[in-house]
């Protein structure tokens, strides 16, 4: 009894965490239509979200560290937990940055417009793909996707690399342009952290599901990878 | 003689999180001097020093997991072990943060010197500060002092703001000054995530020492203050 009791337990610590990653979703997505329409409504309706987010936050790390106290969970009920947790606070990350995104999203607009090098739409999908892909694999315990989503941020990285250098010759060929290049470059260092947030989400699938911990065994250079290539 | 053991082992998953702290906090150090100095040998010390914080990450983790599992423990033990699970996690992205911060002086300093209109070694040392002090307040269980670097937060994020500004302004005034300034714009915002995550450890101890979950509650906007005040 106590036992089924756990186990709903578990499911509703579940479910909010995936009611949790639809309102950050949905934050990441209307930021991004801001920087395509130039509505800055959608930039408001972002920031109106973030209480909503941290609220839910709390209230899912409450739940997972009363089951904690409660029941004494072992082997993979506590790695789910753990999992859940650390999810938790990475998805809280990620409607930060989506924060992070409308505001910069603003004072882009807020200049004359001009042509950027950068396909921010693009790069902002795929990072938002990740997200996606992460939770999915999190919902159908799915190691290889999880797998596949440390595969994605790679090219989160180097888009982000080639933003860095493209932003840097429109500025040089065009110093008028320089406001709005510096904000959008923002704006991708943002969505690259978006990038990273997943890749956490998605380790801790992996560390959920088979027990492993992966950090730090797919890639060498995890949170800035744009920088390092320029190195080489 | 159990309880006992289970206190040992408390202190031994407090011990190892400050070695962990030390080898961050040294490669923070090193990422600063090489700034100063120009050394490329400090930028090679700190990439040498990623594969060890790491591994400290995985084996606190890996322990602070053994002992959920195997004792039971409460309240104030159980916030204890999730604090240091999370402040374990913040450590180790402070460490990326100076592996960042090491590639991007290799990078600056590869371009002929400019003049830079921002002060880096301060805005480090307030970062570094904010760090150092959000460890002492958890060894000391001092609430007080953790709230204190809530309050440092705002001071670098300001100096982070102001940086954003003057070295736009920089750029359009000398175009040939592009590479330098945008290298520099990124190891602030660098910074600025240094102090982010000493602000995530100082959430940690007050919410170990007094079970609150101060978090969202100092501050609406944590992750990317420098960007708000821009349309203020």
């Amino acid at each position: 009894m106590i036992r089924i009791q756990f186990h709903q337990s578990l499911d509703e610590l579940r479910e909010r965490l995936l009611v949790m990653a639809g309102l950050v979703e949905q934050a990441i997505q209307r930021a991004i239509e801001a920087y395509d329409t130039h509505d800055p409504k959608l930039c408001d309706l972002v920031k109106m979200s973030e209480p909503a987010i941290d609220r839910m936050e709390r209230e899912i790390d409450q739940l997972a560290l009363d089951l904690l106290a409660r029941q004494q969970p072992a082997a993979v009920d506590l790695r789910f937990i753990l999992a859940i947790i650390r999810i938790n606070a990475d998805l809280e990350r990620v409607g930060d940055q989506a924060l992070n995104i409308a505001y910069r999203v603003n004072d882009l607009w807020a200049n004359p417009p001009v042509e950027l090098p950068v396909d921010i739409p693009k790069l902002a999908s795929l990072a938002a793909a990740m997200v996606r892909k992460s939770l999915q694999a999190f919902i159908d315990r799915d190691e290889a996707m999880a797998k596949a989503v440390l595969a994605m941020d790679d090219e989160v990285d180097k888009m982000n690399h080639d933003a860095f250098r493209s932003l840097g010759e429109l500025i040089k060929g065009n110093p008028a342009a320089t406001q709005q290049a510096l904000h959008a470059l923002v704006i991708c260092r943002n969505l690259e952290r978006v990038g990273d947030h997943a890749t956490n989400i998605a380790e801790d699938v992996i560390f959920w599901v088979s027990g492993d911990d992966v950090r730090h065994a797919y890639s060498s250079e995890k949170a800035d990878a744009s920088v390092a290539p320029a190195n080489s």
